[in-house]
């Protein structure tokens, strides 16, 4: 059966939630999930949509629904001090070693979400990226070496092409699930994510 | 207990699923549901909020999502043929009801909610409305009262305040729930309700 694709942006808060769930869920209806971060913000101008709105009444009442959310689903959650972060660091590690070193990308991906989300790390500063590469493995070699993989072209070019498969597939929003092609935005609908994974077992 | 608060715009689709199901949580928890029907792009402005996004690409989305969505919940609907409506028609009406003859004026806002979005009947037309109101109960007199009574400076007057009672209470959307005070957007809320619901009722 074909791979449950999950793009998200790693200073999403509903994204950190969503992946904490989507492995289990997918492996208990026999699927794999392709794991696709990206930068919405960049998604979303080449979209023409514009950026989710910094709004004090919309902010206010996120800032709640982030925590009532992270309990609701049983996921250990606190609201980073330097929220919302940048990016494109961890996007970038994240698809360098996913060429390299397929294996660990997942596991950096969830060491950076758990970093930021549980421990308040910050993921825009590049050498704190660079600590949680040189933490998941050694295949990019020592700390100098990661830091300047990270900035090169190459990196660059991964991260872009990312984010243009994104826009090409209409991901306007983080977290977004495509199951067999359908488009899930949001972690609200984990509980349709998982009546579609059923239905489509059941008429392949 | 304290009644629940159900805001929302006859014309919005997320609003119309809450519609068929608030009463009935809430009863099952020992509430009541205070509805309060309001204009949404007006709320939106007087917060300084941007209407909802015309957007090619979430509309599709949001197409496909309503009729998912409706499936998931059980519910009956189908995209009305004139969608969206203008629903100011609508919402004084039920205003005028709650009025002078509060205990149908639910049964009027049901009846206009699955009208417009099961049958597709145009609610935007103020001849539609009064047909409505007048299925319902004779307390307004015939349809020539009604329809004069849906544009008094009096019925404008009732939604008005019922506007600027939920712009200052922050409701920013369509449905908009608030329990004991706390606000939840959305009816993809509904399973955080019913926890909350649970939550108050053991430690009110």
């Amino acid at each position: 059966m074909q791979a449950i694709d999950f793009y998200f942006d790693f200073a999403s808060p509903y994204s950190y939630f969503m992946s904490e769930k989507i492995d289990a869920l997918a492996a208990a209806h026999g699927r794999s999930v392709t794991w696709r971060p990206i930068l919405l913000f960049a998604a979303l101008r080449a979209l023409g949509l514009p950026a989710p709105m910094e709004h004090p009444v919309k902010r206010d009442y996120m800032t709640a629904d982030f925590a009532r959310s992270a309990r609701f689903l049983g996921v250990d959650y606190r609201l980073p001090a330097a929220f919302p972060a940048l990016t494109q660091h961890a996007a970038r590690a994240f698809y360098v070693l996913n060429d390299k070193a397929p294996a660990v990308a997942v596991g950096f991906a969830q060491t950076a979400l758990r970093g930021y989300f549980r421990q308040g790390r910050d993921i825009s500063d590049i050498d704190v990226i660079t600590d949680m590469v040189c933490a998941q493995t050694d295949v990019l070699g020592p700390a100098a070496t990661v830091r300047e993989h990270l900035r090169t072209d190459a990196a660059k070019a991964l991260l872009q092409n990312a984010n243009t498969e994104a826009v090409n597939r209409k991901v306007f929003g983080s977290p977004f699930v495509l199951v067999d092609g359908e488009p899930f935005f949001g972690v609200d609908r984990l509980p349709q994510i998982t009546a579609r994974l059923v239905e489509n077992r059941s008429n392949p």
